[in-house]
This record gives structure tokens, C-alpha cells and sequence, in this order.
């Protein structure tokens, strides 16, 4: 079993670890790209006035700059299913699509290095909105042990072992200083960790059939900066 | 002139505004996916012990979990070439990406919105080390405007437009809440704004020829909740 990595900086599609029995037809291979079309439109949709029943497919096209017919595909690919002269129905696309991606259940997770980035993150609104709980933050700074974020304490990293050996949250973000990284991920995943969402801005090496996301948020800059570029 | 947009939930290629006469030979299309990748060894590489003077493309491909051939295209594409036996110069690998990105010139900012997120932003490391130049906070906050943050004085956002107009920065970066985040979009782009680095989860209309990269925090939970789901 490979460890399965990905990040914005990823380079195609990628195969499931389990492309097994679903209760739902699963298609083999789902990439990131459709993943992540997917939960974007989940996103705006659920920010919509909720007088709005009726979506067409070229206005979700026009909002999402994406084809017509890609968002017809992903759509169909979650099952819902469009009405001729009308579209779709935003409370079947937002019911499909979190059913499809697996939001809405109980997601725990713990926040691993509290500092600014780690704070807005526990505080971060739609994560709740989207099933993402937070059950522990921890940090190795005695000034910030013990103190408070958002309702929860801090944690010293020595503890968090067998914290999630106690709590099985299957989910830690990681906003640690890059030096620190490695060896807290390493830990994570002794303890029971399944998925890491990186926040720190290196790569990661980890034990076979653990998921990470790296989620730097500097990269954009690139691609921001390229634009600027005097023509 | 079109709007460029761009975002994770992107779909593939997209046409660069200019083309033209830029000093280093350019292609005429540098995908999102690849600015990203190009962006993502840059920082990586950037943190390494400086005392690693060359690098092999076999070991960038592990480390960034990409195909080697991949790699070695990317490095070509911005001029970089290998050594047959021993690979290729980090230094040159860092200069080539910074000048072919256009990282290390001064790229002002301000950034629009100073919640948790916003100041995690003022305060993010690698920005800086990446030339980008924070040079005003702006919020409609009044228990936060003449507050500093990070060595900066937040200002109220009916200030914004007169600032852009006076210090030119060209990039702002949008961490406001979603009801608000339009309006102020548009105010930035009316004021001269380029570039528009959006981290509300929500689409921004603006008018044609203004960049916009979505940073929706998010967007990577579905992915992560896919992953999770039982086989």
C-alpha cells in the first residue's frame, strides 16, 4: 500500500486506496481536480439564499468558470440528475455531493502548533458547517499551554499521543513550524492518525496508507506574481 | 480582455493574458497545474540545508511525489539543466524558478479583512521571504481599526481606495467575510488593483483583466473526507 499524498501541486489523477463496495456506485478512479470541483461548488452553493431552489447548469458554468458540460459530468457523477428548461435542484446537489464526498459525518480532528495560522483555523466557521470537529490543540510553547483558543485548551505536544490513542480523532491539521514537522507527523501517525492536512509548508514523509494534503498557502503567490509579470 | 480567474477547482489549461516580449524565452502557455508545481519545489528547496549545494531529479521526484521525466521538464522549462551523473545546482534551480515566476521583485499588498485568518496572513513567514510586501490592513471593525497587527496600523476600509491610489500596490489580498467580500473586490479593482487573492470562500464577478486566484481554505476537506471514506 502506497502512502497516498497529494497537494495542489500534484500531478494528475490519482488511484483510490479502496475502490471496493461502496453503498453507492463509486467510480474507480476519482481525481483530485473533480474532488475538488466538487466541494467548491458544495461550498457556494451552500452560501446561496435559501429561496433559491433552481440552479441551471450555465449559471453554475458562468460562477464556477468551468464548462457546461464538465459541470453536467460532475454532477451526474454524484447522481443528480438535471430537469429540461429548469436544472437542478440545489438541495439535491448539496445533499449528493456530501454524501458523496463523505461530509457531514463526524470528522474529528486535532490542530497540531496553535499559532496564528493554527488559531484561524480552529476558529475557521465552515469547517464546523462541514463536519469538521475539533477535538484537541496542542503546541510545545509553555506560554500558550493551557490557555485557551475557541473554547479549547492547549495541549502540550507531549500529550497528544495518547490523546488521540483515547479520543481516535482520524484527522490532524498540521500548522507547525516547518522544523518541527517531520517529526510531529511521525507521531501522529503512531498514534492512530489517518489523514494529515499539512499546513506546514514542507513535504512529509510518512509510513505507507497514510492520506496527506499539503495545503501551502505561499504557493499561490506564485502564480500571482507570474501574472504581474510585465508583458 | 477576459477576466482570469483561477483556482483549485480550476479546469486544466489556461491561456496566459500576454504572451509577448518578455525578456527569457516564454511559452506561450504555463498552466496553473505546473506554475503550482514550479511554486512548490521553489519554497521546498528554498528550506533546504544551504550546505546542499546539488540535487538529483530522482530525489525531487520522490520528495515532491511527482515522475521523474516531470520533473526534469519543469526545470527545463524554466532553464534549468543537469549535470549527466551528479543533477542539478539547488542555486540555480531557486534563481531560474524566481526569475520565471517574477518572485523577489517587490510585490506590494494589502490585505482586506484582519480576523484570525487575515492576521495569520500579515504575519505568514514565507511571504516576505517571497517578496511579498504587506503595505496596509484595512477592516470596518472599529474595535480593530487603529489597532496594529504585525507592525501595521489597521486602517478603515473606506481609507482603502484613496491608499491603493496613492502607494499603487497591485495585489490585495481578501480575507473579509463572504457577504462583504464582492463589494470591497470591487472597490479594489475600481481603486487599481491587479490581482485579487481570494481567501472568502465564495466567487467574486469582477470586471475583464483582473486576476483572481481562490484560496478557499476549505476546498481541501473534501478531499480529505473522501479519503476517510469507509471501503
Amino acid at each position: 500500500m502506497k502512502q497516498k499524498t497529494t497537494s495542489r501541486t500534484s500531478n494528475g489523477p490519482r488511484k483510490l486506496h479502496s475502490t471496493g463496495s461502496r453503498s453507492r456506485k463509486m467510480p474507480r478512479h476519482v481525481t483530485h481536480t473533480v474532488l475538488e470541483r466538487l466541494m467548491h461548488y458544495y461550498v457556494c452553493l451552500s452560501k446561496y439564499d435559501p429561496n433559491i431552489e433552481w440552479i441551471s447548469s450555465p449559471h453554475l458554468a458562468s460562477q464556477f468558470r468551468v464548462d457546461d458540460t464538465q459541470v453536467r459530468k460532475d454532477l451526474a457523477l454524484v447522481g443528480v440528475k438535471g430537469r429540461p428548461n429548469t436544472g437542478f435542484r440545489r438541495e439535491q446537489i448539496l445533499d449528493s455531493i456530501r454524501r458523496f464526498l463523505g461530509l457531514g459525518r463526524n470528522l474529528d480532528a486535532v490542530i497540531v502548533g496553535v499559532g496564528r495560522l493554527g488559531s484561524a483555523l480552529v476558529a475557521y466557521r465552515d469547517f464546523r458547517e462541514l463536519g469538521l470537529n475539533i477535538v484537541g490543540l496542542f503546541d510545545n510553547d509553555p506560554r500558550k499551554i493551557g490557555t485557551a483558543v475557541s473554547g479549547h485548551t492547549i495541549l502540550p505536544t507531549a500529550r497528544m499521543k495518547s490523546f488521540i490513542r483515547r479520543r481516535k480523532p482520524r484527522i490532524a491539521i498540521l500548522a507547525c513550524p516547518v522544523f518541527v514537522a517531520q517529526i510531529l507527523a511521525y507521531e501522529l501517525v503512531e498514534a492512530g492518525i489517518c489523514a494529515i492536512w499539512n499546513f506546514s509548508p514542507t513535504t512529509l514523509q510518512l509510513p505507507d496508507g497514510v492520506f496527506v494534503r499539503n495545503e501551502h498557502i505561499s504557493i499561490g503567490l506564485g502564480e500571482i506574481a507570474y501574472h504581474l509579470l510585465p508583458s
